[in-house]
């Protein structure tokens, strides 16, 4: 042992100064974790009220096109027309670029509003926005330097993703591991974990549960079963390079056709209406709780994860805003479990593959897919999950919900790439 | 949507190349799951005898220096006097090294050996060899370059891991964060769970049980609880630290006063008999599962992990063969175990959290830490898990098991270091 007073000097400094980083972050995450926690809650609380409303009244879907407005026009009011939604969270933890804080109130009432009126679209991108915006604040507040601000902006991320979802792990875990493919932001870890474990313990305190469904039926690990896991795995990930290809080209097509931010915003509410009753449903508007929890119950129609692709693009596509997570988990469960009796496998089990699957072919962050499947549906799943999200990974190639995520390492070798997502 | 005759070629194109990939590593995972899963469940079934022997003859203890020297010999006869044990495997998955196809054989019987006569050591180091040289050896069999037969060794390694302690995520996993903190191999992904998940499979054929406790008392999550968990990682992170120095310590004394590798290693096993006979136990001798088992039962005793280090220094330092992880584990649960009156906490929840955050603390991998928790423990000890994991990675600074492993990203602040570890 090398026991020379340099060498214990040495080891006593950096035993301080790791002590001193450890009492910055406990301070400062906890304060984020109570803060955004109970912000992220009150905002969980509103949304589930606002949903409450709109099937008791479901003609407000009506009113979308107005809502649409109201969000363009607050967005321009203040200045943030351009503004790059979850993208501009990921461009702000690689550079210091930053998140500014007044998106966090515009982003909770254009989420309020889009649930309202019935657009389809989930909350999980409001969550990373408004916990990224929250974060920034406090950073600068604190009189933070950039690399340390941007440990706030995902620590920000986690709380707010934790009280809006009941995953606090995967919450913490998904801050670190989706802006740069291959890399894992450890620095940020305790900041994180403190934060999303705060945050959710502050959820709690509202009588929010956890996002959680029961997988009880599991059938035995071999060749046959495994084989056809590993095609379920390909389905997920060719629905995942479909859900990206959607999103994206809806994008594209309305800044095409409907150069106009109103104009377009307006269209796609006239157009979800018209959805609405050409397909003469309601399943597909706002998040869609309901659809996914059946999917983990009865086997799910072969359109319905087709269908939820279509009113998500022509929402979010138009200018309206959420998340695309809770779409991408609703699309997975109920592929997932559209799939099961074709295999003959159980349909929870088949639901819960392909909703972490999906979302894993989407985000490219399979650690924290298979974390999400854990605290969603227990550790008996995971074996089915990893493997299933593992090849999802693979498939979808370098393809990803949000154009300024990187692929550092490549999927494929063993070999720094440094490439954008498309 | 980019619907271009070129898009749709282009993605054609790269979805061909995904699929043929997948279908070359679900080959190949499948195959050296099979191999290297049945080679280490042989090897896991005759660790069990030569343990059951050794107790059974109490006397074999005498034998260890004899053995010693028949290590020393092996390893010499066939060159590979100065074999670097898991630093090699490490360096060959960063470099183009290679792990010789013979270093297999030789590490199990080695290890056998150290077992057989009672020298304090795991197990997994010889895991995480053997599964390299095979999966290396299997890389070159099929002619793959240097990066495929780089996640071939990751793959083996997975493997063997897999088979030898039941859990196969934890094992794929660990295989592609462990070689350089802060990148995951994510290349190696599908390779690793697929041969993980199988060797597992195999295993299991031959009646062999994954490593598991039970962990069913908690305390609920609140500020008081948390703090106390704050301090146990800081404990978990200190007893990590003197576990490498004095690991790394122990090699260098010996190296420094005792030049000949036979000397040396006769001297190492005459110091743990008397060791054995100035203790008066044999509690340190071997793995020591069942002293790990009890430490979830009962609060361990204040200086059961002190003497498992000394016990593990003496011998490993002095050239036995086995590996770090196991008795890394034993420390880990025992100290969490004696610790757990003194803050009023359940004894198994408190040697769960030790024995993955004494794990973090010097392997560097909080990922795999989480899993193995999830792996052993059921998903219920999660959250006091990932907080004693979080903080003890922070807290153990650039310490750890491998001088060859590299800290790619700083723990403190978000910036690439790539520095060694120490």
């Amino acid at each position: 042992m090398d026991l020379s007073r340099e060498s214990i000097q040495e080891t006593m400094q950096r035993f301080k100064n790791a002590t001193l980083t450890l009492i910055k972050w406990l301070l400062c995450a906890s304060f984020s974790g109570i803060t955004i926690g109970f912000i992220g809650s009150i905002f969980n609380l509103l949304l589930g009220k606002v949903t409450n409303i709109r099937i008791a009244n479901p003609n407000l879907l009506f009113l979308l096109p107005i809502g649409g407005l109201v969000i363009i026009f607050l967005y321009r009011i203040v200045g943030e027309g351009g503004n790059k939604g979850t993208n501009l969270v990921i461009t702000a933890i690689q550079s210091s670029e930053e998140v500014p804080a007044k998106v966090a109130p515009l982003i909770i009432i254009s989420t309020l509003i889009t649930h309202l009126f019935g657009g389809s679209a989930g909350r999980e991108g409001a969550a990373l926005q408004v916990g990224a915006s929250l974060g920034n604040f406090l950073g600068k507040a604190f009189k933070f330097d950039d690399k340390d601000r941007r440990i706030m902006i995902m620590c920000g991320m986690s709380a707010c993703f934790s009280a809006l979802f009941g995953t606090p792990i995967a919450a913490a875990i998904f801050s670190m591991e989706v802006i740069s493919v291959g890399i894992m932001y450890y620095a940020a870890l305790v900041p994180c974990v403190v934060a999303a474990l705060i945050a959710q313990k502050i959820a709690s305190l509202f009588k929010i549960a956890g996002t959680a469904f029961t997988v009880d039926e599991f059938v035995s690990f071999n060749a046959l079963n495994g084989t056809k896991f590993v095609i379920l795995a390909i389905c997920f990930a060719l629905a995942s390079i479909l859900l990206c290809l959607c999103l994206h080209g809806a994008n594209k097509l309305y800044s095409k056709y409907i150069p106009n931010q109103y104009i377009r915003v307006f269209v796609a509410g006239l157009l979800v209406i018209a959805l609405r009753y050409i397909f003469n449903t309601t399943s597909f508007l706002g998040a869609g709780a309901d659809v996914i929890a059946n999917s983990f119950v009865d086997s799910a129609a072969w359109y319905v994860f087709l269908l939820k692709i279509l009113f998500t693009a022509v929402t979010l596509g138009g200018g309206f805003k959420g998340g695309e997570i809770v779409p991408t988990l609703f699309v997975g469960a109920t592929l997932g479990s559209f799939l099961a009796p074709i295999f003959g496998l159980p349909v929870a089990l088949c639901a819960a593959c392909g909703m972490v699957s999906v979302f894993c072919g989407v985000t490219n962050c399979p650690i924290t897919s298979l974390i999400l499947a854990i605290e969603m549906f227990g550790a008996g799943s995971m074996k089915y999950c990893i493997l299933c999200i593992a090849l999802s990974y693979l498939l979808s190639g370098y393809y990803s919900l949000y154009s300024t995520q990187k692929i550092m390492y490549s999927k494929y070798k063993t070999e720094f790439v440094n490439k954008n997502t498309h």
